[in-house]
């Protein structure tokens, strides 16, 4: 299996009937290559929640029973629905996490409509949680990153998050208690969620991105007191995707990455499961 | 201590600067007797979620320190901000309940919006569900009720719910996943919550308003798949409470109780404990 879901290049060809793209052409592919693409969802612009079930971009079996690889790949087939246009105005490689770091916080921001007169609190600052800082900031949202790490204060600040809050000090966290409408929770790791919700003010969301393999536990009051709500969200559709896309060429917006060569994927995955990455590796694929 | 904060009754008399109230009215009193009232919550009608903690009608302590105690009694002394009118057209035996078990179903019903087009699943059927039932057929949407128990789908119709669902029958549970727009959950009982937030369709919300005293258990996927969201929600405002009372009295909605006499509280509330009240004792302090 190949993995790889954060994928750009450049077209090398193209079917009979691809209308959108030609060779030579400025590519990328996110999480999913495929949808039923006539549910009601997919209708809507929303294929990531295709009633069928998307395709993903790899370790999956496509609508014709096929595994699916990824982008770790010199070159990968799929169909034009879900390819999306890239801007040269941006570094290829900086903007290939926008497929899945990117899609995945500024979907839920757009869907919340995060922007202007809205605290917005950024927990965890990795892959994700940096590119919502940067989506958040954009979005004319007042931005407060909460880490465990007193170490990323100032990478937070450069990313331009106003605030930093270290949840490990009670004293910090007690301050910024029933203050934020919206916290982008970006935490794969088992966390406290009624602290975090405890955080939120009155009518506040808690939009879970990251995914720990645990389940959440939650206490009833955490919700009830202050009709506080805790809401997924998992990438986003294509034309919203490309929307992202286009914001981020329009407003300079990349993310921030390490480029690296293929050979030294295991000392970059080590690196990363300790958190040593700002903020993404990305694998320049003319080494493999 | 004495319980009780499902409260009507007349007016006996009113202190010298009262201007909603005299003696002979109809009033009714709720969970809360007072808040802060200038917190931006309270200033908001939320008085509920008054940021320095509302007073609750018994066991809490007034905002001079003394204890509060219910509505078990044959009178009760309460600041007018905090007394509801009370329509003579409603039995108000039958009235009492809606000052929590009312407000609590029509807080969150109107917060969401819940009304025509929508699909809405009441999970239980007690003293909250069946309020929430009546209120979600007058509010137009299409309501089912969700229920443990076969015996109750009589019930249910009774009430105006259109469809029953068996929780415990998995063909009837599976035939209703990804259906609804709103679940309204009751049950004060540990459930199955990745199952019922199974049942909500994309972008759905499941709002609480039972308290159950152990922490909800939520895989991270029930709430990512279909942008999910889970909520709580806790009785409703002072405005929003005399709102709901006169939405009843405009629409013929009570609470379906048994009227009972003091004496027999004891054999009530055990009867209560197994579940065998449709859907609320009302003491009638008469007797006391």
């Amino acid at each position: 299996m190949v993995p790889g879901h954060e994928i750009v290049g450049k077209v090398v060809q193209t079917g009979a009937h691809v209308k959108k793209f030609k060779a030579g052409d400025l590519a990328g592919v996110g999480c999913m290559v495929d949808s039923c693409q006539v549910c009601e969802n997919c209708q809507e612009g929303l294929e990531q929640y295709c009633l069928e079930g998307n395709t993903q971009t790899y370790n999956n079996l496509d609508r014709s029973g096929v595994p699916t690889y990824g982008g770790y790949s010199n070159t990968i087939v799929v169909r034009e629905e879900f390819v999306l246009h890239v801007s040269e105005k941006l570094s290829l490689a900086a903007t290939a996490p926008l497929l899945c770091a990117g899609i995945t916080t500024y979907s839920p921001l757009r869907h919340w409509k995060v922007g202007k007169g809205h605290k917005l609190a950024v927990l965890g600052l990795g892959g994700l949680g940096h590119m919502a800082v940067k989506f958040g900031v954009a979005f004319g949202a007042d931005v407060t990153v909460l880490s465990t790490s007193a170490s990323k204060e100032q990478a937070a600040k450069d990313l331009g998050a106003h605030h930093f809050v270290v949840t490990s000090d009670a004293a910090q966290v007690d301050a910024v208690k029933g203050s934020f409408d919206f916290i982008l929770d970006t935490v794969s790791a088992v966390h406290d969620m009624d602290l975090y919700l405890s955080l939120l003010r009155t009518n506040g969301t808690l939009i879970n991105v990251g995914v720990p393999t645990e389940p959440y536990s939650v206490r009833p009051f955490s919700l009830l007191t202050g009709r506080r709500s805790m809401a997924g969200s998992g990438i986003g559709g294509i034309a919203e995707t490309q929307e992202m896309l286009d914001f981020c060429a329009e407003h300079n917006i990349v993310s921030d990455i390490e480029l690296i060569d293929i050979k030294d994927i295991t000392a970059s995955y080590e690196r990363m499961l300790k958190g040593d990455v700002r903020y993404r590796f990305v694998i320049d694929m003319a080494t493999l």
